[in-house]
């Protein structure tokens, strides 16, 4: 069987969930091709090294430039910043590597423009890419998004979406790079707004059109990290990215979709809810209860009618065949492993996974067309 | 015990409501004073009649002009459409009668207006008056208004409140007046957006002060009621009121607000939701399990937080002393007794019930705000 | 139309139940006959007399016998403790009055085998008899067994049922007469364990004919009321009934069925939950989330297989018909009125309503054999 | 740092699980030992060796007499079926091996004392065994046994514990091994209701000292593989085993637990459910939500008081800390990482894990009882 040879660029947490897929894929699917974890890149020698060790890379390497252009490796996985995406995208594309690159696909429309340019070019010579919206890849949503394909819902008329945390309800929450707009480009609408609408576009098959919207910060000043929770004399640092943003946007039908992003709704932890509502039927995912998917059916009997509580654990469902009898639930790194089947099952025959560059560039678009609104006292803006 | 004789002008559905009310209150609580069902009038004779009868309304008439003057009459409850209410009101109020009118106050901000003054002037003399948000008499909504009050949640900084629906989904559904602006004044914004705006504004003690929004009509022509599901060549009608209406507030403490109202969300049958974060703790309501409150109470110790269904049944809990013991539960009709045992008490006690007149006017103001809003391209307005 | 007098006998807790259902049931539903609540009957004349005032009874009287022979009566209503309903069902049957009595039938199976015998008597002249299993009425309930009637269930194969509240967890919560023999005949097996007997018979349209138990009795002592919580040298008296009862049942498909009645299940309020498990599909219902009935189809495709919320609130429910709109929500109460609705449509139209005298005391003999076998160290006993 | 050379013996659905463990465990934790995948063990020569490389162990073989003497060997995990456990369990713990059993400890209580005096032996010796009831180790389970130890839950009054599943609602599902007493020893009770009866002596701390039950088996012939869903003239055979099961025990404290083990119930798959009520709280688990706990404190202020849905994934949770942020959820076979964890900190610190064979002979004492007292005509019979 052909190797296909991993080198991940970053390491930090997601470096961890990636790991975990690229180690356990091949062992609970049959898939076309073995991956291979072939090296991790890093610009700390040691603590590079250290995350080789414990997450079973072969090797570790600091120099990304060099590892990307190495003869021996297939694919470049990156799970750095978004500010760095683009170029190291760019150079494993050029050097005819495969790429998985982390969402947001980058912290710019510009440079994910670029990428998605790179990637078209790079699709003509089978070098695919595909980038990490993996919540796509949790088999309710997956379900989800076969139930509308195969016309479950009849034609979407509304779509409710919302991402929901609660780790800045404490207003002397310290201030981290992601409330940094030089570090992390955008706040809740960038990390977390971005999967609501990936979701949506992704389960209703639809793209967001124009949207209309808001984004704010509750909080402008946090305690410096060191200082959080000290005297009240302690420094304090500027939030500079939004820490709210509630938009509204148009779908190609027509149909109206709600959105919300926060890190102020209180018991929430990673809340990601979409509510799909069509003229025959609808569903409701929640990213906290991720086994299950509620589907209504507007076709049953009329007094039989309500939402189906169905635990999304059948081998007929998308991706359980691998995994474990009925009843038996998946977590959250599960999508990992759903990723590595389906990037390597791409690369083995030549079909193109989903998201594109394409994909994750219209998400940044959205991004930036609800900035540009809530710039304009929330006028309706084209994506 | 004072009598005091209650005239209701109206005989719909929320006739039955409020006759429920009347009827099942004093049967229940020990109110101050005894409620007499006189008088229910309407314009057709022989209707009006049997609505009498079969609600236990000792007389019927057919003019409500002569009914609010009449001397034996103390207390005038208008369940007309909204486009009486003014004329009614006002006149029942300058012929010093205490006044419960029903939801919306009015069709429009002026007519609301009129009555909020004349409520004003009534007020001085005694002359109560009173605006039918039962929704605040959920007793799990009266609990979750009391738990801000006395600090549970601590300083609100998001809120999210929907009322979604699902009578319209079918787009062969029928045109009925609640579809035409002349009759209703307002579709799903006005109906039962209205509704959701008087919760958020109850429970959190804030106004909204400003808005951006959407309002849509997804299906601008239906069949005429006679022909609806007919053949293809039945005749059609203009929907002449929104169907979806989507919107953003600002409270007075600078938080955010979320609001959707729609006829479109396929197995929401009356699905008020309301969410309120604090700094200090959480509730969530849900108008279609609403013997229950969920509570998420930030300060007890981190791993033992979640979100505690509470169910309100308790005799410590609002309005539950009357009924029934803990974990047998209330319906929707319950919040017409706690209204009638809320204004008999305020008239024998001369303090003046919440809702009032300016709190409908205030509702009414937020529905312009969004309706002007969507008109100038989402704009922010003021209320 | 036909005027039918009611008499009342008794005005505790259930009699507020019961003036509820008469007052309610001829407001909204079209009843073929016109009852009335003529007199209400207690032993203590200023009591009985506020009781009658209060709930709406034309008249009170001390002396049950000389009322249950009363020409102008027509139904008696017993809501009298256990220990009397047979003297005073009997009586009344046998002065030709048609009969409603409020569960357990009796408190002993020779008394209610005595009542089912001066029923199935009084039922050859036409005079009507019914007892108050008022949890069939809860609309989700009777749908349960409309489905199984219907064969969405397929053959029943399993039975899991409970009655649960908690008002006992406080081993230092008061001894009331509900904890004595002599006043209450039984404990938690009979007050809230016949409930759950009656719902399995009714939905599954089986009886139990064999069962295997267990009763205890946790606390043994408690202080007496005066005493409760109160020093240390308060006085005890002793629980003469069981507070907790664990059993198996056979049906007579020969499925097992498990019960489980007790006053311990902390947080539990009034949990009667019912599970019917069937070869086609299954059902669970929750007495504290009383609109809703969970509907599980086994035919449904396979990937869209799991618990169905059905919200009973549609027009094509049971007894929907004449309450409110979709999702609006009834309450404990409602049962009442439709029990008021079932009888008075018996009497008028000859059909003799269920449950029956005969129904009563198959629930008295489930009741009676698991105390005969906890007395016989579990061994299986006949019904 | 220390190596321990791993032989798994067995390899079919728990080999995949254990597997699974083994590989991810000292991914995610500091482990103070290094386990090592070293060689799997099965009759089959291709099989064996196709599931080493499926699962990434360095080694396969096929007879495990062998395997379990070499010197390299730290430590035996033995997933075989259940009547193999004693003799390989014995014989590696006399060689000197550390052993992790699955559960049950064994068919019989004879072979279930025999390990446990093995084990007993090894311990005086430092080799540690450890028997795998996996299901402690989910994070909500050992943090509702930490609720209890602390004293959340007061004194423990109620208990009521179910596992049920529905394969076997068909009755032409097929004849499988786990139905033939000779290869499975027993059926919903051994296999499922072991895990309910481990749970809750886990989650209380208490044992089970006597029972009283019932066994059954509903369908007593099934079609032979081949023949399931064929033609009616197909061969069918003779299910040996129960397939429902429901028992009550008494527990140390007085207190009863009721217990109930179904492959009947549909809609149920995996269906683990504990409800444990004490004088001040309670808590419910679910295996099939089984990042949640439930847990009532009945020392909050009354109207506060509910069952809050504590998500189970924040860092001061069981096992947390190893792995995602809060809010993301883990699923079935974390469990097994849980059980490598504390098997190899065991063995590296001397202190001996629990469940010990103690602890799973106990449960097999639990169920033969109940298999007695079924046969006495369901007589409490002590463990």
């Amino acid at each position: 069987m052909t190797t296909l040879k991993v080198a991940m660029i970053g390491y930090g947490f997601m470096g961890a969930a990636h790991s975990q897929g690229w180690r356990t894929a091949p062992r609970v699917f049959d898939l076309p091709a073995a991956p291979e974890m072939a090296v991790i890149v890093g610009r700390r020698p040691d603590a590079v090294a250290e995350a080789a060790q414990r997450w079973g890379w072969a090797e570790s390497a600091t120099d990304w430039r060099e590892v990307v252009t190495r003869d021996d490796i297939d694919i470049v996985d990156i799970v750095t910043p978004g500010n760095s995406h683009a170029e190291i995208a760019v150079a494993a594309l050029e050097a005819g590597k495969h790429v998985l690159c982390e969402k947001p696909l980058a912290n710019t429309v510009a440079e994910a423009t670029h990428m998605a340019e790179a990637a078209g070019r790079s699709a003509a010579n089978g070098t695919l890419s595909m980038v990490g919206f993996t919540y796509r890849r949790v088999p309710a949503a997956t379900f989800a998004r076969d139930l509308v394909a195969r016309g479950a819902l009849g034609r979407v008329q509304q779509v409710r979406a919302s991402y929901r945390q609660d780790w800045l309800v404490d207003s002397e929450a310290p201030l981290n790079w992601r409330l940094q707009k030089e570090h992390a480009g955008s706040g809740a609408l960038g990390d977390i707004g971005a999967h609501a609408i990936d979701m949506v576009q992704f389960i209703t098959g639809q793209w967001v059109q124009r949207v209309t919207g808001v984004v704010d910060t509750l909080v402008e000043e946090r305690p410096l990290p060191a200082a959080a929770h000290g005297p009240a004399d302690t420094q304090r640092g500027r939030v500079t990215v939004d820490d709210v943003a509630i938009f509204t946007g148009r779908l190609d039908s027509g149909a109206l979709a709600s959105f919300e992003a926060t890190r102020y709704a209180t018991g929430r932890k990673n809340a990601l809810n979409v509510e799909i509502s069509g003229e025959r039927g609808a569903i409701v995912f929640d990213l906290e209860d991720l086994n299950t998917l509620w589907f209504y059916d507007r076709t049953a009997p009329e007094d039989q009618q309500g939402f189906t509580r169905i635990l999304v654990t059948e081998p007929s469902h998308p991706y359980l065949s691998g995994w474990w009898p009925p009843g038996h639930l998946l977590g959250y790194e599960h999508g990992f492993s759903h990723q590595v089947k389906d990037l390597v099952t791409g690369i083995a025959t030549g079909e193109p996974p989903h998201p594109s560059f394409a994909d994750g560039l219209h998400v940044q678009r959205v991004l930036d067309a609800v900035e540009r609104s809530a710039a304009q006292d929330a006028a309706w803006v084209g994506v």
